[in-house]
């Protein structure tokens, strides 16, 4: 069919690439320091130095909890973190068919359908809804890390284990995945984890859950289509594949000729090297990599890390690329013993927390998120009837 | 706590009002004139002499279908409009106590784990992608309607009526809600409303779904964010509540008196009126109301009809505004006595097949959709450990 108008193709960097697209007081990326900020604090002293409670704090109330805030936050994700009994009834015929994303993704959808502050949230004041948000926010966050680790074991036909009041959420989760409690150094590690994963501005997920809270939709849609959204193989799947990259080369000796195969092809890349946002090394890849570390001398396995380090070093000397979170977090789950299937739910789990802040701050001024499309189609064409096809 | 650094206010327009987010070719809203076209097509000659099967079939292969390719994309749909019994086994325990769009949701997420070609999308070549993603288009767009009817009758205590292979998509959707097949004139009348309302740029739901599918998430990621996007009351929620509108106001004399009312509040605001884009009459309003006035003949019922004209008349009067596609569609979807309940489901039927043109074309060219925040917050602000708070 001829084209009576010329296609126009865009002169806008595509994919957003540095467009504002809101206001934000939550993370800020700076990309050419290499540097990370959660409510104006550098990552590194969260990381290391509070726990990822005292970041969600953080990331929801502006500010870093005092103990008495801290008990009254545990307190609360400990009372919701219990995942009502229908959930997993809603799940069950779903375990081996779907993939662990797919599942968390169908079960916070359907975990609507058990919370009753959510229609409450409709057609209320600011300041009602803003509360609501708030119990629903916790509720959400208690149930997340649960639903993952018991979605995980369903999937291994083991049974479910119910979440404790008296562990943190990373020592939780770390005791529902494995089946025992961890060592000390273990919680603080993965703890660390989540908090470095918590947010980091306008990433894919974070901007799909903005942009349908931005409809006034409620916090389930939001963080539903952020699931949904981390799930792709661009963003949050990145972790499982350094994992696999790693299994893959398997020994310290294979890092080099692994590397140098991948680069000879045209358009090679090593999964976990470079960024968008980031011109130097992603802050959080430093911290873990301190963290891999550490760890390795907690559980005297380093072979993950070792062959993390080699990796790093040859890539660096061939293509002056940096590590990006992906990278370090590969090697620290690993090392933990988790499989590389839940890596992508456990991002899941620490974002949660930055998702929910942002619905949060979308819902309290909000505007609807509606770009433009720069149509580079035809225009004018003629329409014929059926019966002249 | 004091703020080392000033907040900067945001100077782009928030929501990214004007700001091109992509290029596309499936559709394009002429704000100024009035104006829609999808693939270079006026909707007007679609949605008066074209079904809705044609206007899926435009918008994913760009170009009107023969009547063998018609045929075939009927049997395609035909054949895959059962939904696999699991999936209702899945939904039941949600029903009562979840709204509809929360079922459509999570009934879309969760369908996922039913459809083989799913995982065969990851890592394969563009081509055989492109193949699978069309099979999964056709398979999710047979079974969106038939959903939508089934949950519906489910929440009325009502048995699901399976759809019919010798009926239209509008046809069917008709039949299995109401329990009866249409009338003629219903169901063309009912055809034309799901082809009105089948793409439009990149709205909230279609882009959400785009951010989804950009990063590589596969399409019922991608639908299910937008399924989730369109619940929200500022998108598709409008016609509903223009039906509770109606509904509230009841009798034709009371329509003046409803309308000084809530113009008479500051900042009150009409239901249906107005649109951020055209900035003339929505052509969808224009067609509609032609549709809506037609159907009225037929039904021998113009109450609802009757009171838009009425309203709408008052309105332009009053603040110049004109009707945008949510206020007839509203009278349209009444006069057909579909429960106001059913309407934004409607939209996502209708929608879906422009949400999977759109996830298609971002697949099939893709780029991640990353944009920036604009930080509003403090920086440097100084870590205290707990003990010191």
């Amino acid at each position: 069919m001829a084209s009576p108008t010329a296609p126009t193709p865009s002169k806008q960097p595509s994919g957003l690439q540095g467009v504002t697209a809101g206001d934000s007081s939550l993370s800020k990326v700076f990309g050419e320091e290499g540097r990370l900020i959660y409510r104006g604090f550098q990552i590194e002293p969260l990381a290391e130095q509070a726990t990822f409670e005292e970041c969600v704090h953080l990331l929801w109330y502006d500010r870093l909890p005092t103990p008495a805030e801290l008990d009254a936050l545990r307190a609360d994700l400990a009372a919701a973190q219990s995942i009502p009994a229908e959930v997993w009834t809603v799940l069950r015929p779903m375990v081996g068919k779907a993939s662990l994303m797919d599942l968390l993704r169908t079960g916070v959808s359907a975990m609507s359908a058990w919370d009753e502050d959510v229609a409450a949230t409709r057609d209320t004041d600011a300041e009602t809804r803003a509360e609501l948000n708030l119990r629903i926010a916790k509720r959400l966050m208690a149930r997340i890390g649960p639903l993952v680790a018991g979605l995980y074991r369903l999937g291994r036909g083991e049974a479910v284990i119910e979440p404790r009041a008296d562990l943190s959420m990373a020592g939780n989760f770390l005791a529902m995945v494995r089946g025992s409690a961890p060592q000390a150094e273990e919680e603080r590690i993965f703890d660390a984890a989540l908090t470095l994963h918590a947010d980091h501005g306008f990433n894919a997920s974070t901007f799909a859950a903005r942009v349908t809270a931005a409809t006034e939709a409620d916090i389930y849609a939001a963080i539903t289509s952020a699931i949904g959204t981390l799930g792709g193989r661009l963003h949050g799947g990145a972790n499982m594949r350094v994992m696999h990259m790693l299994e893959k080369i398997g020994e310290l000796d294979r890092v080099v000729p692994f590397v140098d195969e991948i680069l000879a092809q045209p358009g090679g890349r090593v999964m976990g090297f470079g960024h968008r946002v980031y011109k130097v090394e992603d802050p959080r890849a430093t911290v873990l990599r301190r963290m891999a570390q550490s760890l390795t001398s907690a559980t005297g396995n380093s072979k993950w890390f070792d062959i993390s380090r080699k990796l790093e070093d040859h890539v660096k000397e061939k293509k002056g690329l940096f590590p990006n979170v992906d990278f370090y977090s590969a090697s620290v789950y690993g090392s933990l013993g988790l499989d590389p299937e839940i890596f992508t739910p456990i991002f899941a789990v620490s974002r949660a927390s930055g998702w929910l802040a942002h619905v949060m701050e979308q819902h309290a001024d909000n505007r609807l998120i509606r770009p433009r499309a720069n149509y580079i189609g035809q225009t004018d064409r003629e329409f014929t009837p059926m019966d002249a096809r």
